[in-house]
């Protein structure tokens, strides 16, 4: 079973790494781009085959290890 | 105009990054984990507003800037 995060960060939270890549964007001539925000995506194979415990066993993981709460959102999608 | 990119390791490409998160999660009580894969996750807010325009863009953006073709596949999500 695999499990796809997409960790983000919060609206309001500062992304300098976004900024970089705009601004990258814009220096390599691709100048119609208002926003960038960098987030992270995981993908993990999971031996559970319940999809219910799966996405339970991952929100735990997210809370714990593999996203902040504080400044970041996750979205889970189990397949 | 919005495009979400996801940035991932070919197969095959080592990710040791996704093997510390695996291993972390171990270390945790995880231990349904079979593989973690870790990419990037890039959310482009466009001027553009014609679709197809903004996903040559964005296409071009990943092969200049965004993504390393040599050893990470992207896929191009426009909405």
């Amino acid at each position: 079973m695999k499990a796809r995060i997409y960790v983000t960060l919060k609206n309001g939270v500062l992304d300098p790494q976004g900024k970089a890549i705009q601004h990258a964007l814009v220096a390599l001539g691709f100048d119609g781009v208002d926003d960038v925000r960098q987030g992270k995506f995981i993908e993990l194979e999971l031996r559970e085959t319940d999809s219910v415990k799966a996405k339970a066993n991952v929100e735990e993981m997210c809370k714990k290890l593999l996203s902040n709460p504080v400044i970041e959102n996750y979205s889970i999608h189990i397949e």
